[in-house]
């Protein structure tokens, strides 16, 4: 080993030691005869000092080090004149005896600091030395311990981890596959999964009862911030298991790590239907971190001849407790903010609540203080409280617009604090939802989704209204995983595929596999999986799944570093017997 | 939950108890008024009574399951008449009362049995059915303990699991890429990670001290037995270390996977240089499960007019204790098995020592009695023994031959016991070997590995000499892991680029983003990976690296279960903008 300690280790009580310690040079502080270096490792900082009387040779040699040189230095820990706080090797420094120069660094493209002075770009194409940064790292190390802590909750439950093929089949529902050209099998292609949906469907078919996997799963979609095109879930499934069961056994999953990761215990999670997620958030991710719940109020303010209310198909409204003190300027603000295209309102209608009780609104000639305090009644909003509605011709579009301004809110009241989470259950997801694009019933969590017992018979009279067995857990407003119990009847399987517009022999072609599967005894299952970036990035209380990522791609799917994709030669083209087409 | 109980845990302290299985009809028997059913799952198989007189119904439609069916069952654990104590529940059995078909089956294609009656290309085709074989489940059970005691190890010593990209750039050294083309940067490629070798040393070069992944590779080769197109392996990386902690640490790790997994304590590995393993093995993994080792014959045999020794540039022995009974027949096929194309022998001299001590060979004409002794001598012979001899124009070839003599010698004298094993180091191996067909020196490890600091000199004036940082772990004759020392120098990393024929330009363009990165500060490093297939089908016996895979593919790179690879839709091909080649 080129050390015997680590930078991070050395105490107070170490003092006397002769150690050798090897790292980066952080810092260099030349003060008259003293010359300080801050050595970093991944496990910390210490301080090596250097003097100039009783070594000037050493001394001569530390003066001529860059940032980012990596050292191996021998020395005697001593006492720091000047402790540092604000580091656990605060007490001490190294007086250096020996120093060897590993390697030299050439200046680094930005800084190596918590607050770097490299934009994404740059911190992106030098990948390696942004790793560097502590904050950076910590991520990983985070996600390190999530892994470790789920596989070891996992397996002392009973689950396996079965590794599945990475080179599968392409599969017809969903996102677009990447492929992968197969030289020994020409014209044919292999996909990248984009789950391991259906293989651990036959693992249960196996009989494997209890699987698991954190593993990874492929998209090529258009990307956005939250989006990769490579990207882990923690893939996992049950036999012999009703809804209820699949609930308590994540749930005590996330409560293994809120409490070994974050110290945390969690409370029992609440459970919220689909339904009522919509109609008092606006969303099936309900952030529950804060109330401001969405308040009907076609009874209260439909028919005062405010022609934009009386014709609109839905008027909610939320309560922004103590937001009366809002000025014109901020209120203009926010019907910018619903009226941006990304939200799409129309406008947006306020209501104050005095600190006398009386109600002041935009839409004040329309309606006496007498409704105006029945919108007061139905928000049971207090002096102080400010009240925003938002309506529409289109039920679904309005609540959406309104969860928009929700969030909002809840950001401009502080009320989304990072460090606070709130966890809960989304359950009885619809089994369709209609595609414009599509024309017919898209399966909104996929095809092998069972319906709610209950609602079977609906599916030949109005299969939209049918409810599935599918869940999600939603942790401050994002979901971090989901699932569902599976059919495990063929005949039913075979039911659902005909809703979804595939005929027999379409069905037969795309999941055949899978269906011959189920005739052989398939036992009932379920299961859910949990996108490992994500949570690691709510644990983290980052913005992007990006910073929990080592080697992330950019919004073109781009690896800057790496420079990857690239061209390939000819000759790898020509043993795959493909063309690339020539642009018109 | 569908059950209670699972099939597996119910004993005789269990009588009396109400309990609910689920599971798969093993077997059904009937004997006259009694119908017994084996139910089966993951944990176990338990036996169910069905008994006329006592419920007739239940009877009934017990009599009318098939093999195969999902059950769930209620009923009372009884004792058993006639114990099975070859089942750990062979003490009881359920008196069922109420029998739910939760699924039926259709007759499987081949028996669920430990010897089933179905060839491999079925049991791949339903390997589904196949996974439900106690034999190869209990292999995937093992991989999931191996990799799980893996990652306990590693995370106790402080290494951090770090995920890298799947989809990556095309690396011009080793073997075949997979590419995939990118749809969002037309005419380019995406390649599958042959290994995240260079990922890991940018990651050393970040920082992250301490790094492992266990990790999904890709190889486009054509298959044998032993290799996948996507594989597993254990790779790990360690910053500021030198070859000797590097193998402490993985002794390590092997020795706690040899004690938890299966309660062996592993010795302190022995150590073989390269150069010895070729001389007294002719392999650079040899079987040391037992010793007939090679002895060199030319100062014994040459010079008597034999002109095939005469004339060979290597001549080596094995001594087989016992084998002097070998009859002329069992010789015959030796001297076929030799001269099989595969091993490529041009023939095989044998010895026998009989029981007077006198030798008796192929080959008396030509030596006396005298020198047949001196040979006796040489191989350290004795009474009863055969001594095997290959001789040759090619010294590397000779060896190679002789190690395939000497491990079928193994074999047929039963030296080679699966259940016995035998683990050390290989070290020192050459920096590079000759390619006779590119016509230049390639690197043995990789272009990334160090040399030996003694033999840096040798790189201007005898670069085929030097040897590398290199080491293999070897078990039973498997190389189930191997690494090196990297060089963390830019100076030296040019010069190995240059000894491999590339020009400062291609070396730039090739691996242009690691040797600017190793400007930046580089730490010494040095890491290995080890292939879990093959290290898990060491510890589960397997001849074959398949069989502890769970989806694995045939010769020709197909899952014949996913129908994988297959034909992809023209406009899945016309956004990637690819044309595959008409057949001349």
């Amino acid at each position: 080993m080129f050390r015997t300690k680590t930078c991070g280790e050395l105490r107070i009580e170490n003092v006397g030691e002769q150690v050798t310690l090897a790292g980066w040079v952080q810092r260099i502080r030349k003060m008259g005869g003293m010359t300080f270096v801050d050595l970093r490792d991944r496990y910390g900082i210490t301080q090596l000092s250097f003097n100039q009387e009783t070594n000037a040779l050493v001394f001569d040699k530390a003066n001529k080090l860059g940032r980012e040189f990596v050292l191996q230095v021998r020395g005697t820990v001593v006492e720091r004149y000047s402790k540092n706080a604000n580091l656990p090797t605060g007490d001490i420094e190294i007086n250096v005896e020996e120093l060897n120069v590993l390697n030299e660094s050439i200046t680094p493209p930005f800084t190596i600091e918590e607050d770097t002075d490299g934009g994404d770009d740059i911190r992106m194409k030098y990948r390696y030395l942004d790793l560097r940064r502590e904050c950076v790292r910590r991520n990983l190390e985070l996600r390190h311990k999530m892994a470790f802590e789920v596989r070891r909750y996992l397996d002392e439950q009973g689950f396996l981890e079965v590794e599945t093929p990475v080179l599968v089949n392409s599969t017809p529902e969903g996102a677009r596959d990447f492929v992968v050209p197969s030289r020994m099998n020409q014209g044919q292609f292999y996909a990248l999964p984009q789950s391991p949906q259906t293989l651990k469907q036959l693992l249960m078919v196996a009989g494997f009862d209890r699987y698991f996997q954190i593993v990874k799963c492929f998209r090529d979609e258009d990307l956005r911030a939250d989006r990769q095109p490579e990207f882990t879930q923690i893939d996992c499934e049950m036999s012999f298991v009703e809804q209820e069961d699949i609930l308590n056994m994540f749930e005590g999953m996330s409560r293994h790590l809120f409490k070994v990761i974050k110290g945390i215990d969690l409370p029992k999670l609440p459970r919220m239907t689909w339904a009522d997620a919509m109609k008092y958030y606006g969303s099936d991710k309900p952030d529950t971190r804060f109330e401001m719940c969405f308040v009907e109020l076609m009874d209260v303010l439909k028919g005062y001849g405010f022609s934009v209310f009386d014709n609109a198909q839905y008027i909610g409204g939320i309560c922004a407790k103590g937001a009366a003190s809002y000025t014109r300027k901020q209120i203009d603000q926010l019907t910018d903010f619903v009226k941006r295209p990304q939200v799409g309102a129309k406008g947006l209608v306020y209501a104050r609540v005095e600190a006398d009780g009386t109600v002041k609104s935009s839409v004040d000639k329309f309606y006496t203080q007498e409704v105006l305090q029945q919108l007061k009644e139905a928000m049971q909003a207090q002096a102080g409280d400010l009240i925003l509605i938002i309506s529409g011709d289109d039920t679904l579009k309005a609540r959406k617009q309104l969860c928009e301004l929700r969030l909002e809110m809840g950001t401009q009241l502080g009320l989304r604090d990072k460090n606070k989470y709130s966890c809960l259950w989304v359950i009885d997801f619809p089994m369709y939802e209609w595609s414009d694009e599509e024309q017919r019933l898209m399966a909104m969590h996929h095809p092998f989704t069972s319906p709610k017992p209950e609602d079977i018979p609906l599916l030949d009279t109005d299969p939209a209204a049918v409810r599935a067995n599918a869940y999600d857990m939603v942790i401050n407003g994002v979901e971090v995983g989901g699932g569902s119990i599976r059919i495990h009847d063929a005949k039913l399987q075979q039911k659902i595929f005909e809703i979804l517009g595939f005929t027999p022999e379409q069905a037969q072609q795309k999941f055949g596999f899978l269906m011959n599967a189920f005739k052989y005894g398939a036992p009932p299952h379920g299961g859910l999986a949990y996108g490992l970036d994500r949570f690691v990035s709510l644990f983290a209380g980052l913005d992007s799944i990006r910073d929990c990522i080592a080697f992330p791609k950019n919004n073109q799917g781009r690896d800057v570093m790496l420079g990857a994709p690239g061209i390939i030669d000819q000759s790898q083209l020509d043993e795959l017997q493909l063309e690339i087409k020539k642009e018109k």
